[in-house]
């Protein structure tokens, strides 16, 4: 097997600003079929309900049940799924969930009040969504850590109702999927899938609650669909190609590094594997690494693709600049695989998440560590954050004037209102003015 | 002055929850010509620049200045602005400014981490954006408590670099928005508008920098090229119209209630103006009161149609129903003007403010009570919160494995990997073992 032709920068170079631009940018094409396919399923379930749906997944997914009731999954289904994993991989699960639930505790938002001299409280009361819809793809990006990611920092958010969708394509049920399900504490999962299943969440139908918010990961369909719907229900980022940004200093073992971009390469073929590193030499050996492991790789065509088109092994001056590139990468996630990362961590301004020193691996934190795995992509993290409990809860603002408040608010609200122009506004407040 | 003819509900009639909907549904229009429109602006200036927004400046905003220096305005005369308000004025608007402060400053949040026995750290770190986009509206609906309601959690959060465009139509600058955004700490000031403001935030010009998030009220083509541009920056929520719920026991004078109803109405003929009260012969009240105010206030015609096409007086049979009632629509707005009001706030689960007791008008708390005034309408406060500082801050997780850590952590992240097919994670945890 041939040598991995990664693309390799170096920030001494003349046109590496250039090169490096080229290689972070990525634009999701906006499909004009994809559009009117989602806007035609949307008004169509919303105007017929469970009878669209049903059409539509007879269809797409190669059924062929006569109502909404024999789509949705009993819960007895989902204990029996988890009853039914080999005992090793039933603790893999459950030790994920306690550890993902107790870090999203720590999420948890308070409100707040305060009450100033005259009388007048000032707060923030911080509640539940009410109803929530999980979207779980079908098929091969079935993953059952993504059912716990969406649905544990719901249900700690206080979520009294989480309804979860997944497609099952030719009747196909993950096992996998519905026991994460299951020790998520999912309430109810129908097997509907792509836009119909948005629009029955966004809308609801005669069987399908409508939800306040929908998440989860999902093909074209799904997220063109998510957009459409935003607004009527919130929905959550709708994210880019994977992406790892690793920043090394030549400490780590070679083939562990060359391993953590390949796991990131092998999720399909536009995900995208960066290394960032002042030693050369030590740039050669993942290379070296590199070259060595893939051909032992199931994944091989995968990561091959991944690493030769989106790829880039990246020489840097020292790790001040290395720093400064992640922020400018602002990388979902970032490895620090330094012998002494901590003094670095503080100067990382955007990134999804860090990954702290060798032994901390991207997939420790995709499945166990705690934190979320859904995570700003694409640079979003300059303005984003990875998904959590504050997702699923809401503030509301809290004002009780006294009626000695009133006298000096009423006086500032009033004039300002004259400024702008609004005299009912003026005039409310005045009614108030030693009443 | 013929009465005003404001719709009446019975939550007692039958056709009463298909009356409540159809009061309640409002889709704004997505016009296929703004559009079109939009989207040539956004790749003009995407790129041809500064000299797209000059050329686009100069024909919608009837200047003809011959290049972008021109198009900024110096600190020196934000200052100005500031120096030449009235005494009063700028008094009032200095009080309102320092009491947003103070309230916002509530909502800083701070980040946590947390050392498990075997020495893996978990965490995560609050950070604020670099640089915000602070879109203000020119002409009509130039608001300066806008400036002060979206610039200040900016800074608070400690935003670096906070860009203001404001387009000047006819050259013409609003003294009182300058004056505001001297107050708030706004660092440059942009005379550009529309969609071509918006691009020059999103992708940055020679002279526009690139901002991270763009914030603040716009019309239809700013709505729209917000929408366009989300995911290359992160953008504030796209409001709809305006509205007030007022639930009242019967206690508070009409006369004030009346004039509540109005100081939402009179914003545009789409805010949505609602009383729900259990006490028939004082719906009669505020009706006269609505009847006998309404010839007295200069925007009467604008708060006529709104009240007539949007508005309803709602008699229910108790507190009780007229708090699910609430609940249902989710108001950006909620007066409690109640004899008794405490109790009943916990009882509400969505709405984006609360206005607690007679003496709180809404008014107050649009101006200068210190919670936010952008707020979530159209019943999105189902899922979404006032603007705030947590706006212009984002989450970073941190997970630090150690040695001891990797050996149960690789051991589940190993078994869940193998159980979705994700060889390269698999081995990527377990080189950590016993390494």
């Amino acid at each position: 097997m041939s040598s991995v032709n990664i693309k390799r920068l170096n920030s001494a170079d003349a046109d590496f600003q250039q090169r490096l631009d080229e290689l972070l940018a990525f634009e999701g094409a906006q499909d004009e079929n994809i559009e009117k396919t989602v806007v035609g399923i949307l008004a169509d379930v919303k105007a017929r309900g469970d009878a669209a749906v049903v059409e539509y997944t007879n269809r797409f997914d190669r059924l062929s049940v006569a109502g909404m009731a024999a789509l949705e999954l009993p819960k007895a289904e989902l204990q029996a799924a988890l009853d039914g994993l080999p005992a090793e991989r039933r603790a893999a699960l459950e030790a994920a969930a306690q550890r993902i639930r107790t870090y999203h505790e720590r999420q948890l938002g308070a409100g707040f009040t305060y009450t100033e001299a005259d009388g007048t409280m000032l707060g923030q009361m911080v509640t539940p969504l009410d109803r929530v819809g999980l979207y779980v793809p079908g098929g091969k990006a079935a993953y059952p850590s993504s059912v716990l990611m969406n649905a544990l920092p719901a249900k700690v958010a206080g979520v009294k109702e989480l309804i979860m969708v997944v497609p099952t394509p030719g009747g196909e049920h993950n096992a996998l999927v519905l026991a994460a399900a299951c020790l998520a504490g999912v309430d109810r999962v129908f097997t509907i899938g792509g836009a119909q299943a948005v629009a029955a969440l966004a809308y609801g139908t005669e069987t399908v609650p409508q939800v306040d918010k929908i998440v989860g990961p999902g093909n074209a369909y799904v997220a063109c669909a998510k957009r459409r719907v935003f607004g009527i229900v919130g929905i959550d980022m709708v994210a880019g190609p994977s992406e790892i940004l690793v920043l090394a200093d030549g400490s780590t073992d070679p083939d562990w590094v060359a391993m953590d971009l390949f796991s990131q390469a092998e999720h399909d073929e536009l995900a995208q594997s960066i290394l960032i590193c002042p030693d050369a030499a030590y740039i050669e050996k993942v290379q070296a690494s590199i070259d060595k492991l893939l051909p032992t790789m199931p994944r091989r065509d995968v990561i091959r693709t991944s690493l030769e088109n989106r790829g880039a092994l990246i020489l840097v001056r020292d790790l001040e600049e290395a720093v400064a590139m992640a922020n400018r990468v602002a990388p979902e996630h970032l490895e620090l695989s330094l012998a002494e990362p901590d003094a670095w961590v503080e100067k990382i301004h955007h990134a999804g998440a860090i990954f702290i020193g060798p032994y901390t691996s991207e997939s420790l934190g995709d499945y166990c560590a705690g934190p979320n795995h859904v995570l700003p992509t694409s640079g979003s993290a300059r303005f984003s954050s990875p998904l959590g409990v504050y997702d699923f809860q809401k503030r509301t603002s809290l004002i009780r004037v006294s009626k000695d408040g009133a006298q000096t608010l009423g006086r500032i609200a009033a004039t300002l209102a004259d400024g702008e122009g609004l005299p009912a506004h003026a005039q409310s407040a005045r009614y108030r003015l030693d009443a």
